[in-house]
């Protein structure tokens, strides 16, 4: 941490802000300038609260120089880190595809689209069942009905399956989801995440709308200081001012990230356009980046009043979709 | 709900879109242009998907008519709505002060600055039990035992108490809380609004950091359509790439909110800036703009040895803060 | 500036860094941490390349300390800058309103408007002959033509005029304006910043839409640096996710201004919210915070046709602004 | 356009709106429903200003349906656009590699670098003579200078050049320029646009820091207009929120430009990201989602005392980047 002091400070002040820091066993570097004096703080300055230093009459700014994460710092961890999802690894260099509908709407739905995701190439099975929705009249999923209907998928294909917690009172509900998912909007429930950090379950954590890199890691960190080590990052697109598409995906996160830290990092095109005619060129991007994985939403049939017209990512346009991703592969980004 | 056509669009197709509208009850108006045909749908259209529309291969576009709101609308409560905090009334042409504690750290601290706030013309007692905080290694409150010092503050002073919930599973502490606030990063958190909505207690809803107005008053239709209408909203800044504030305090939301809606509005300017020395400058504007409240941090002593220097909202500030508000409040804009 | 080094950086290539830097008079402090060395360069640093530095493979960041402005800093200039308009002042504690027509459209409309708000108490009267429009098919302005009818009006009423020049190429043109506007779209249009810094007339700078302060005053310090430092800044709103404003007004940039530069702050709500029932109140929340002047657009008259029902900021309903203005300045925020 | 009516509007004053819409030619097409009113204008509407109609005091909202740009629409032109640049040619289904230093710095730099680039495969050699800075302290670029030196490189190479023009000024120093860049700050600077426009030169557009798609093919359209349809447009990165990277490069640009014009879509890793280890997966991710062209900075050496250490972009690592772009091009999107 470095602390800038404000020309003409009072020096009587600037002693007792020493002191202080000396009695939390900090070390204290001056720099002199002309106009103005550099303060570096060296030691254990986690326990020092910043906003407090800043909010000193004597104190003109205060920069913060260590990331705040320590379980999720690359720096301390510089191998990648391999999070095994019922048998599937995520992080080891292959890339693996999540697939499914948004929402499980029946038994029949899921099935069918479970199995035709599989025989494309999928490796895990997504499906919504407790759905968060802006509007209070939207539906709301089939919440438990429906994990129950996932977890015949999972029997019938044996993929490993990936489903939302939206509160951490359905979480008993979960003993047999191989990989839970926080959604953007929980991304700062800190009450959920510490509850998942005690669980010994592969997470999937979303980055939320407008959430920095260093604020998800931060949020993967609440779930791993609680001793969950098995954290899997998803970048679904943040908030901007363009309109055109739903989010803007950020596809410098995975370099970035990989950067930063040693966890997986998926990639979620179908929630960051909300178009599908844009996922598949999105999905080959984030390929060719080098991403863990992709999640992808496969749709279930329209009304059958409208069913010829739609445009979506069917069970065979997502066929081709992987082929086009195995073809990149091996031209894509690495990171070790 | 507008639908407009593609140019050349299949005639079929959208005989087979009609058909299935008219069988969900609604009408359909066709207006035919040279280049595109645009489509009115009337009725009840709460009960269609848009997205489903917009992903016809014959559609273009979907355009939304009616806000999605019902009981947050003033449209159909065409009068402000006036919620009872413990007896003190807000949103009833009287602008209310609370103020308090970002954190509870002990009795003393609580107390001490309750009667302050108290004496200087705060009407309601706020103070953080449980804090979410950006990172695990963070204080994160005193929980249930600041609770009950909250509980003390207020049987001392008469003061009703607003505090934050985090989670649904702590709800059962807040029984003896007048006011129960619902987080920035909370706003969205659907199962615990729900939860809410069966209560019988005022709610306090903060605008999350990403949120649009229109995302503001679907959370509270969440709380409202399970009968609690007592929801009182919150202005506090939002995320934007300006990094000199912590956020950018949005104070067109007074009188956009007053417009859309019959619920009160508060801001707080303190979350909003994170510099205290913005806190009275933005909490005038707020009062001048016609604002129904302000929730305002009073700082707690720094420690000791650091106590003479900090620029913080001390109790003295505060309660000249309250006096430039009152001088101002009778030029202040109005809605009714 | 403070660089921060990697861990186990090489010591050569730090001793070769050390050894640049005091070959460009740059005195170098070194804290040795445990896991970083964070070294603090004083002296002239403005004309060292952060992004140089930063890309060494040495050093892990850099973190400036300095404001990379001067003449527009209020450090080395205490006292608020007096602006003079042709006889007002603006900064000199008296809250000047700017107000007349978007567009110049005729003489007939606008010396009518320039009487009326010359009548309710506008200083300095505004009225755009070059617009920028996003659309080329969209009305451009009368350009040369209505400069003409705003230095009639200038004639009529003795107000000082206020217009937007759009390209350096315009300058020959503007011989008689008062106070020469550079917009929003223009705030970083570095060459023509240069050449109003050439000149000796007072310059009105809009803030960017994607701007933060420190760009904005930066781009005064274009102006500045040249010699020409009449600079009044302007805060018109800036660009977020939210729609139902044009724009998001930034009210908190009125105190943060003050802070960091010696320059008037002006706020512009027309422009800011782009609804004209919003521009009262936020007219009022700036002149409460503290604002040195406010420019509003009172709207000329719409076709005859459609008269009676537009909701315009019409003459009458900005006089009643003024008198609104007027009571609550007493009572406002003041910046020494 | 269509036009939303309020409830229980004045029906003498839709009378009078509907009289005013005939006489401007368009038709007018009203669906009634039990809250609300929608009106359908048919025809011409580009005449009609939103604004105007959405300020009446009977109307609650305008929508627009028709994109407002024609040159630039693909519905009007279903073929891609090939601009040839120098006999170089962008958008007809080979990707394009512009490479070259950020500023010229001299004849040696230039020319080195040039020959470099060349060799390793890029088609087009870039360099800034006349530099856009946020500082006025910052070196300026070479100017006129700068532009000799980079007619020296195409000279030596035979590589068409392309490279910034800050302000219409200048553009007679440009006559052997084969390629001018408007800068992303200047994207809205529409004298500048207007001039570019009677020119007979491809024009590469860069997107505004904080410009919608929409706005960029706006600003398209105004070089359109004029006569010049030499238009390639670049996505360099948007402003949001994340403070990690310096921009957002937002790559769905690529497949949602494609959908609505026909120009061809060239990205900028390089300013997007404003971290050179960045580029490489940013340049790969944007080939494989079918962009027309890279624009890759390629760096020159920095101070000799420096030299060993910087991790920029050097010729040596640019070159393996166009290998691996090479390898996964068979396999990136197409869009025709």
């Amino acid at each position: 941490m470095i602390v800038i002091l404000k020309e003409n400070h009072d020096k009587e002040q600037f002693e007792n802000l020493k002191d202080w820091l000396k009695s939390m066993n900090i070390d204290v570097h001056v720099s002199l300038g002309q106009r103005q004096t550099v303060v570096g703080l060296i030691g254990d300055t986690t326990i020092i609260d910043a906003d407090l230093i800043r909010a000193l009459s004597i104190v003109e700014d205060v920069k913060l120089v260590q990331e705040p994460y320590k379980k999720a710092n690359r720096k301390f961890h510089p191998n990648n880190s391999v999070i095994d999802v019922g048998g599937v690894k995520i992080g080891g260099g292959q890339l693996q595809i999540i697939a499914g509908p948004c929402s499980i709407e029946s038994e029949e739905q899921l099935c069918s689209i479970a199995e035709s995701v599989k025989a494309a190439g999928a490796t895990i099975l997504r499906g919504g069942a407790f759905k968060p929705r802006t509007s209070p009249y939207a539906f709301q999923g089939l919440r438990a009905h429906g994990l129950d209907l996932l977890l015949k998928a999972k029997k019938l294909t044996g993929l490993p399956i990936v489903t939302e917690v939206m509160d951490l009172s359905q979480l008993n509900l979960f003993d047999d989801v191989d990989f839970i998912q926080v959604g953007a909007r929980n991304m700062q429930n800190f009450e959920l995440l510490k509850e998942l950090g005690r669980m010994d379950k592969p997470i999937l954590l979303k980055r939320g709308l407008s959430s920095t890199l260093q604020e998800l890691l931060m949020s993967a960190e609440y779930i791993m200081s609680e001793g969950n080590e098995k954290v899997v990052l998803c970048e679904r697109g943040i908030r901007t001012f363009e309109t055109a598409t739903r989010n803007t995906l950020d596809l410098s996160a995975i370099p970035l990230l990989k950067e930063l830290t040693h966890l997986p990092i998926i990639i979620d095109p179908s929630h960051a356009t909300g178009i599908a005619r844009l996922v598949r060129p999105m999905a080959i991007a984030a390929a060719a980046a080098g991403a863990d994985g992709l999640m992808i939403e496969v749709h279930n049939d329209p009304p059958h009043a409208l069913c010829d017209g739609v445009q979506s990512l069917t069970p065979e346009v997502f066929a081709e979709l992987v082929q086009q991703i195995n073809s990149i592969l091996p031209f894509a980004c690495k990171y070790n």
